[in-house]
């Protein structure tokens, strides 16, 4: 491997490969489509590993990240947030080269829309099923009447479907739990779609968290997936019960820059700069911000027992150890820590350094304005 | 001002001058260095700001940092930060073109850097006078003996003096409690050095933190104050007391994308990829992202009652408004949100709108791995 001296986002290839033939072959089982969320990865590399397993279609979080992916091939884009319509030169710009499918969750979007777009585009209707982020209410017949009239009148969009995001998944811990979200949003879904089939009669439904789409094996209720963290996993997702530890695809290496026997802490080189501040409470009560792994021949090992990112500031980060473990660590070593966040991580470290040495890109390091 | 049309970093060019220019004159006032901290803004040009109020010394907390300023004309570097014995190369190569400062913490770090350094380093000793990240404890003489010891005789080293950094005065909301803990570090601080003039006639001693260098008049009893943040300011400074709300010399813009009535959210292109995931605890037990405040001729108002930031997703903000505020704002308005961290905002937004409308740079927006 090259030769690491600061913090480093390491990325094992062949569990990321894993992590999407997995999702690709539960897809096919299922007979839904499935529109990777390429939010959490950003990197043109790993979306080849996609498109190599029959992956045509994505999902992007912003319409900077649709032109990126457009850039590099991808042709049937959904930019996964409430269409921003300040950005309406970009919008016209990418539906005239890709197959562009907007988010709406109001009549105002739908009206500036109809009025300032210069081509068609593809449009999903967000339902609020329960996260209560955002979208229509599904019993909300009063701005929703008004809203699939239009569409259906307008000749300006190519109405797809509804779609809905179940991120309170993210707050459970147990298949069971998710399995009630997943059922009850199939349930609103099919419910709306039932009541606009007059007008359209091919309506689509898509749904799109890594815990449900990961957890339960039924899918099939609706007609495509969207999850993204899926690719990398993290802590959180191994918390919740979406994967196993070893499925965790990306690890950070960070040097050691001291050693406070003490209290047996070590300091990395590695803080919220480069994890981001997101955390995770385990069972004993303790919030942490990662976990240490060792590395091994072909990857690294499950969690390290005895050690654990307890705290971030800027740039330096402190790992509480037992005893035992904090003799085996010298000021000048590599420490490697298992991300709470794998997508805010990404962001934050802006590229990835494969176990056989190769960096793949990532949006967030390019020169800033790419693609704006 | 240009036209914003997805999350905008705005920086009040003539508030942040203020900022500086108040430290600055605090500093002659005490006869104290100032030596910024530059890792808040990272930015060449803000940097400018400070030389034309004649500083000339600058601390950051990274190789990196210090490798982008020395390439901006900065000589007078000190990184902040246990050295991170992994990039001798990198110190080496700093270490020919400017005087080059580095922080130890225990004698493996010495010896290391005694056997791997080309040319003398400017050496700090950090000492941990209260805030429990790094740095020796101040009675801990069994290390710090052989340390100083060690100091003293070799070639390679100017040692300059002892350097604490009061982080603790985060956790403090009252003028009192941080005067406790500056009189503590500054005891401390000045019995370590009793210690060692035997040795080194002229020891100088640095604190840097920005609650201790704004709320204290007095900080004459150190040499040099390493603040950084208060060239912003941010939401934290201003619930610790260390600035008002029109100190705050940055704001993000953020397009509204959605609007929920029957829960009078408004719902934000602008989460944490952009803000970061820095929160405060408001009075009323909320916890918050950001705080909403209006435009005016000549910058923004102080936060608007009945509008908080107070849930992030990646890209997603939500806004909670009061029924009165809801009805101000529209899907493809701006609104403008004063940020929890400064630091950590402008790494993630990578760059900077002036009132006057010029782009001003941050390391982060360079390539990735720009002065790596």
């Amino acid at each position: 491997m090259k030769k690491i001296t600061t913090p480093t986002l390491l990325l094992d290839e062949a569990k990321c490969k894993q992590n999407i033939s997995r999702m690709v072959e539960k897809a096919q089982r299922n007979r839904v489509k499935l529109r990777p969320h390429f939010k959490t990865h950003q990197s043109a590399q790993v979306g080849e590993w996609f498109r190599e397993q029959g992956v045509e279609a994505i999902t992007v979080s912003s319409l900077q990240m649709a032109s990126y992916f457009a850039h590099h091939g991808w042709t049937d884009i959904l930019v996964a947030i409430p269409v921003n319509l300040l950005e309406i030169d970009t919008i016209n710009k990418l539906a005239a080269k890709v197959k562009l499918h907007l988010v709406v969750v109001n009549m105002e979007a739908i009206s500036v829309l109809e009025q300032l777009l210069l081509q068609p585009v593809y449009i999903w209707v967000k339902i609020d099923t329960g996260y209560q982020r955002t979208g229509v209410l599904p019993h909300n017949n009063t701005d929703l009447d008004p809203m699939m009239q239009h569409l259906f009148e307008s000749g300006k969009f190519y109405f797809e479907g509804f779609l809905a995001h179940d991120g309170h998944t993210y707050k459970q811990t147990d298949r069971d739990a998710v399995k009630a979200i997943h059922n009850t949003t199939v349930y609103l879904l099919h419910l709306v779609r039932s009541r606009y089939t007059h007008l359209f009669p091919d309506i689509l439904l898509s749904i799109g968290d890594t815990p449900s789409c990961s957890m339960l094996e039924n899918v099939a209720a609706v007609d495509e997936i969207r999850p993204g963290n899926f690719v990398f996993y993290d802590l959180t997702q191994q918390h919740i019960g979406s994967c196993t530890y070893q499925q965790i695809a990306v690890c950070m290496a960070c040097p050691v820059i001291a050693r406070h026997p003490e209290r047996n802490q070590l300091i990395l080189y590695g803080g919220s700069v480069h994890f981001s501040k997101d955390s995770l409470i385990t069972e004993d009560d303790t919030v942490i911000y990662g976990q240490v792994v060792a590395l091994t021949a072909d990857g690294w090992s499950a969690p390290v027992d005895g050690l654990k990112l307890v705290s971030l500031s800027q740039e330096h980060g402190v790992v509480s150890a037992s005893e035992e473990q904090f003799r085996n660590y010298e000021v000048g070593d590599l420490l490697y820590v298992l991300p709470v966040h794998s997508c805010l991580t990404a962001v934050a470290m802006k590229r990835y350094l494969t176990l056989e040495g190769e960096w793949l890109e990532h949006l967030a390091g390019l020169p800033v304005g790419s693609f704006n």
